[in-house]
């Protein structure tokens, strides 16, 4: 599986770059190969500064070594190693009228002392995180998650968008950190379920992460902003700084793997602001997109 | 001790207050009087968009309550009811020749099931964090530090520097958030020291506060500075912000008690920048600063 699923995200990387790039004009990704030094490595790859994106990264890496005590604990294992790899994406556009997205798909080997595997599973999904509500977009991104579910189990889409909007609750403000998408985890081979079934389905996911968000940068690119728009944009990434950096396990996994600290923070926006106690004013679009955040809607 | 402690802190709120408001001419500071549902409550005062401070905060609370599971586990105690009152503050200057300052004095009583003290303590410090080195200036607030360490215990001073030099050590980033100054927690009564001998510290700390921080305000607020220098600022503001979110234990310790949210977290900087991989040029200004986080110096 590692052989089929790390070369897979190879090439889904290729695409989402050159895609983006294409669709950027000016913004092109520079890219960064590391290695860790524990095990493995990575290629990473950002853009800043483009007429579109203002700060993109799409980011791969397998790595593998001994588990951390801390997540030994997590995982309720004993002494083991591990093999991880994965695609993570964050794009943060300029113009406040397109929201910004987030995309990982990853795979999970434990194995005991002895090298024997004991464990392998698939995770990921994909979510999105408008400043403001343009309804038909995120009709769009949920009926893209959907189609990618529904050829595998009617019952995926439900199940993977509530667990979408639980993972990414910002809990110390009470909200939503964006209108949701997909968030899977531990997907195993069962009596009925195949890895090689968990790998279609993944991938089927990660094959429509352009059709999900494309279409939207499309449509939004153009679209005027006051610069108390962009304000407001800026204050809410601070809440995606918020989630990032005390919730989100992927993160946490990061630096206690010893990964590699600039493409974990790659994630975090390129501007951002604190103000004290902002509110939106009442009626106003921006409280239109706070209500959405506190109580999450079924947006099909 | 809480009818003693309390009121020297809503002193010297109103004394740090004024200075500030006075120094800075434009800026005034908003106050709100909040309370807690499980008990207590605080007087937050906020200044923003000041003309030598971009954001100020200068909270004091007392809380009161049970102890919430997470932090009996943090303190190794039972089921127990407990007390907090503190002063926290942050300043965020906008030129970013004069440094960001935190304190904080606190004071913190743990009682069992039935009501009894069990434990009391006073804990706090202070702390610099410049975006360029003035060395002197530097030196100055360590003196300050030194000084007010020096009538009581001359091993004091330099306990708590290097205590501060290991608590706001951003170590995902392995550098400190600043230059330091003091910190000190656990401050228990002892055979020799009595619990007035340590509120005698504290409040020396305390009121020495000014002494320490205001000088290099006067002395650095007409410095010119370039954009690029003020870019400089907003970088290193965003591993402030790193160091509060995953690291601070009193962000942490707010979170879990469900503090007021919006008093935590005004020690988040007003405009942070996060560029991908970003780094000095040799021998320049914002190497030597880097250098110095990386290795924490004997300013003395």
């Amino acid at each position: 599986m590692k052989a089929l699923f790390y070369p897979y995200l190879q090439n889904l990387q290729n695409l989402i770059t050159k895609k983006l790039e294409h669709q950027d004009h000016l913004g092109r990704f520079e890219e960064e190969i590391w290695e860790r030094p524990e095990g493995g490595g990575g290629r990473t790859r950002i853009l800043e500064n483009g007429a579109i994106f203002e700060k993109a990264g799409v980011n791969i890496s397998a790595v593998h070594g001994t588990l951390p005590p801390s997540m030994q604990t997590y995982f309720k294992v004993e002494k083991s190693t591990f093999y991880a790899c994965g695609l993570s994406l964050v794009i943060h556009p300029k113009n406040p009228m397109i929201p910004t997205v987030h995309a990982n798909f990853r795979y999970f080997e434990l194995y005991n002392k002895r090298g024997t595997l004991k464990d392998q599973w698939f995770g990921g999904g994909l979510d999105l995180t408008p400043y403001y509500l343009i309804e038909e977009d995120i009709i769009h991104f949920h009926q893209c998650c959907k189609n990618s579910c529904d050829e595998f189990d009617p019952s995926f889409y439900s199940t993977f968008k509530e667990q979408c909007d639980n993972y990414f609750w910002n809990a110390h403000r009470n909200e939503a950190r964006g209108v949701g998408g997909l968030f899977f985890d531990y997907l195993k081979q069962t009596k009925e379920i195949s890895l090689q079934d968990r790998y279609d389905f993944v991938t089927a996911v990660g094959n429509n992460f352009l059709n999900a968000y494309i279409p939207i940068v499309q449509k939004r690119k153009d679209y005027r902003y006051t610069p108390k728009q962009r304000m407001w944009q800026e204050i809410r990434r601070g809440r995606y700084v918020e989630f990032n950096l005390i919730h989100d396990k992927g993160t946490l996994f990061g630096l206690k793997t010893n990964g590699r600290i600039e493409s974990i923070l790659m994630s975090l926006p390129p501007h951002v602001q604190w103000r004290y106690d902002n509110h939106p004013e009442k009626n106003s679009e921006e409280a239109d997109l706070v209500a959405v955040l506190e109580k999450p809607r079924d947006w099909l």
